[in-house]
């Protein structure tokens, strides 16, 4: 599946936080950085996501801002 | 300011296309990943972005989607 | 390619509008039901959508709000 | 009430899980197609949603991507 | 039409500025603030916008930060 | 720090509702007018968030929507 989101990051999910509906997945990225991403248990489970598997930071352009 | 976006990046503006209202941000963040943000022309002027120059990527963890 | 968005909605694309940065894409999902996506205009040619072509609207849950 | 919102489709609430700030809400739009949208449990409360009830799903033209 | 985004704020618009495919609103709320809201040109047809007249912003509380 | 996000409201917290892993907080800006926004539990505690602090609303424009 080719997606429109034009910000695709490859990294290693280092940590998962479950509440009672939303997890926090933190992800590294390398070099220290670490993209945290909130996420639905039902997709936490759905992807199988386990600390140590590779995945992809998805973030739409329209979603990210700048600062200085 | 501190900001409540739990993801913020270091990076490099490497690139600036500029559209009718909106202009599409490059920022290399090392290791070859860029990523794009989509702000307003105000913004750029407001923030006097220029290609070369250090910002950061701020990105809401509810705005990060996993992929596997 | 897996991902966390619980929305994924299968459609084909009716039009697309393109601007300076920012195209319109409208997703047909059937019973004359029609989704518009606002993506870039480089996500467009990298997908290489055309009219007629079957795709999937996906949606974070977060971003979808409740009318009544 | 109108809203700048382009993407206003209907459908009727198939399930409510309840989180301990927010909550999820199916709602089926028909042909098997359901779409999850996650919201505060203030706004389940405000607009009385119970299952079975007719309601329409909101979404910014933004907030929807493309995959192929 | 009642609506689960928790921030619906009244003012006037204020100023319209139109893009390709997306204008930007400008929303007095009182007090000297102003709420830009970027919005696809359909809408601000769609919704008979003009300069003077009584509108809502509405935002998702998941799509406000904080800063200090 | 200076953001690209348009809209950046002056106010004060008036309320921090906890859950497993996002808070609701409530912030007057003046005029009755309380902005919501939903974050992560870490940010409340990054950013040492109390009630009667001032704080500042952040909001991309393109989070924005509008209704007549």
């Amino acid at each position: 599946m080719k997606i429109s989101a034009r910000n695709q990051i490859g990294g290693t999910v280092s940590k998962i936080t479950k509440g009672a509906t939303t997890s926090h997945v933190s992800i590294d990225i390398g070099d220290g950085t670490i993209i945290t991403a909130s996420i639905t248990n039902e997709a936490v489970a759905d992807l199988q996501l386990r600390v140590g598997e590779p995945v992809k930071a998805i973030i739409k352009a329209s979603d990210v801002m700048v600062a200085v």
